[in-house]
């Protein structure tokens, strides 16, 4: 008869500890394969427990497979793996820690300490406060309807699009929406990506299985004559201010790629990232807005103008691939919260979205203006030459130098200074453009230019 | 020189109207290619504006490509497409509304009617109380750490897994893991995925290019002889509570599938989905826990638990992969809003989340007993069978009948009934398994059985 010790059991309820006593029995080989198990009755006689407690044990093991049934025989031991298991478990390889910088021009960040918090946690407290629907009830796969009508409106109103909430799919940020746009355009699909350009966007792609043409971009932008010759029939551009050149391309150019997709069936993805942040004129007319065969996908998110911590973004699908999009892929949820669907669509509507990036317009031009004119008055200020279109939270900056960009990024990185190179950014690195900095100025606090400057100085000295 | 009337330009500002007006020339070819735009001086003479206005619209046509500047010459229009695009915009096809049952038993959803709303509330307060930091701070890719130090630890007492937070990515929801995962072990695996199934498990997987085989499960769950002969070196089961037949895969053949995957240098995806509605007894030990050579990868979420809507899972990666996923796919962001995360942390660490599981047990335990007790005294009770292990949101139900699975279904969803067959869950649908409902029964209040038990009887009658 089984025999253990139940004083021994420490914090756990007797059943729990008699099934663990049971089961070591079974795992060492103590109890047999086939063998029967006393009856619970008889069992719980000679532990001095009651019947339930037995029962308990014995349904638990028969629930994991270690013992079985046979009608009106009882519990008999299930075929196990008696050696035990040699655990060797490989140690988990630790975080690499994030790197602190005195200063960090390498990364486009924004400044969220101008973000109206407050109002964002006044709509989420009343989006809370009208009970658990809001925040519990599902919302369409495409996105919740009211964020969805509130983006077309201020796409409309801001934008001058003229765009249906039907067509809008809201996601978890732009690399999920290029997750979507790979599943939705295809596997025989053939993504031309701006060379240079952002490197998540053939990253995604690829990683999706598309095959991913980098196709070098001229003064214009995107060059049809080179689309055409790279045999893609898809192509991801950023028309109004690319990324990082700053190139914001003319209106005969977008109408030579809209030529382009109609003669070839092909389709243009307008990533409209950092448009929001131009500082002079109107905002420039986006492709989708002019594109009369709905060749156009336009996508943008929220990352750039509130947080990218919000991952939130949207795309804006032409009637031929709406439908196709509804057919193959609807089965997939929206990937946003829907409280942070609520919140947005009320930030947007009342107005709090537009009056937060008009003051950050603003203030980033102010920034920009402080940050080009420490540099004029550098001592290295007769060494570079900036390039750049009143727009984005970047700009190009030119340094006179013989130094190959690989010895400046790694005198500045000992010094606690992280710098982009234009070059970083090619399909190929380092092969067309040197000594061209990528200044991402959003997060330089103007009052830290006065340190930042000798720095700089340093790192640039011939 | 040109002439407009500055007195149609409704509520615009000036330089704008004079911008679409010379705009509006060049389209039209009134302005030809080439052709010199008169010198803003001049211009703003003629038209009687500031000279401060036509260098605006100068600049915006410029902006847009309208037109370029010579050094010292002034002003030409660019090449641009002048036939004007026939605008022919496809319709936008209209969202298809939601159906509204009056009994639906056919979809797993949860009811969310008995979340605690108000803690999730006051938590959410009080992280925006602490300021902008907390929600737009960016996180680590793989989730906020103290998420994952709070799920490690819900694990550990809860389901008795060691597990490191430096193993878990935190992703929007079990499809977007699905995503991640395709990606990680990459376009050369072959999946397998059990037969009846989770339908998008497989749909994720084909649609991100990996091949895909459906393998037919036994009593005990996925079978490694069937999945041997499949050629699949991943496979993707869930051995805790199968959905939909509600298996439980016993111990002697997880050790084998364990075994399988060492011989194979195969991977098992553990999808733990639904593994807390277990109403009696310890929860099933996991895989994971058990697995001494990481080759479990572990997933779960939160949508059965708290809410679809919520649209919060993760994944726990052994070593090798996690090696992997630092490498190859640690430039995706987390796509889970920070606030999101800094709640669901608290929620967890405060006992929250175990507090409200512990309560659903009990009411889904409740809701499941009335209805089988009402199918039990039913007009259809000498017609209907269960299948069911006490566990998980829904139970199958073999009906004693002749009639079609497709009549059944057409028949209810006249009557405003949606009812899910087992056979629609096959990779060859109706196959193998006619007469067979999985009954969803979590959104069912018990209250409105008495008059779902007539709708029944009427849909299942001879």
């Amino acid at each position: 008869m089984l025999t253990y010790s139940m004083e021994d059991r420490g914090g756990l309820p007797l059943y729990e500890y008699l099934y663990r006593c049971i089961r070591a029995d079974i795992l060492e080989g103590t109890l047999a394969t086939d063998e029967r198990l006393p009856s619970k009755r008889a069992l719980a006689e000679h532990l001095h427990l009651s019947v339930i407690t037995v029962e308990g044990a014995y349904q638990q093991l028969e629930a994991e497979g270690y013992v079985y049934t046979r009608p009106k025989r009882g519990f008999f031991v299930a075929p196990v793996d008696r050696a035990p298991r040699p655990a060797a478990p490989a140690p988990i390889p630790a975080e690499p820690p994030a790197r602190v910088w005195r200063l960090d021009l390498g990364r486009n960040q924004v400044d969220g300490s101008r973000f109206p918090v407050s109002t964002w946690a006044r709509l989420t407290r009343q989006v809370l406060s009208e009970g658990g629907a809001a925040i519990l009830s599902p919302t369409p796969h495409q996105g919740l309807y009211a964020l969805r009508q509130a983006i077309a409106d201020d796409l409309r109103d801001f934008k001058g699009m003229a765009v249906s909430p039907e067509q809008i799919v809201v996601g978890a940020g732009a690399e999920y929406l290029y997750l979507l746009l790979a599943q939705l355009l295809g596997r025989e699909a053939v993504f031309a990506v701006e060379d240079p350009g952002y490197p998540k966007i053939r990253q995604v792609y690829s990683k999706c299985g598309a095959a991913c043409v980098p196709v070098p971009i001229d003064r214009q932008g995107m060059n049809p004559r080179a689309l055409e010759d790279s045999g893609a029939n898809v192509v991801h551009i950023s028309p109004t201010h690319h990324y990082p050149t700053g190139i914001v391309t003319p209106i005969g150019r977008r109408q030579a790629l809209l030529r382009w997709a109609e003669e070839r069936g092909g389709v243009i993805i307008e990533d409209d990232y950092d448009s929001e942040f131009r500082f002079a004129g109107r905002p420039i007319p986006t492709l989708q807005s002019i594109d009369a065969r709905g060749q156009v996908v336009y996508m943008n998110t929220f990352s750039q103008t509130i947080s990218p911590s919000m991952r939130m973004g949207f795309m804006i699908l032409p009637p031929r691939l709406l439908e196709r999009y509804r057919r193959e892929l609807d089965f997939y949820a929206c990937t946003v919260p829907v409280l942070e669907q609520h919140v947005l669509a009320r930030f947007l509507s009342g107005g709090y979205y537009e009056q937060h990036l008009s003051r950050m317009r603003k203030e980033y031009r102010a920034r920009r203006a402080a940050v080009i004119d420490a540099f004029q008055n550098s001592p290295f200020a007769d060494r570079v030459t900036f390039s750049e279109q009143g727009a984005g939270l970047h700009f190009l900056l030119r340094l006179d130098t013989k130094q190959p960009d690989g010895d400046i990024r790694r005198r500045a990185g000992a010094l606690g200074v992280r710098l982009a190179f234009l070059s970083e950014y090619e399909a190929v690195p380092g092969s067309r453009y040197a000594h061209t900095l990528v200044v991402n100025y959003a997060g330089l606090d103007p009052a830290r230019l006065d340190d930042a400057m000798p720095l700089l100085a340093e790192i640039f000295a011939e």
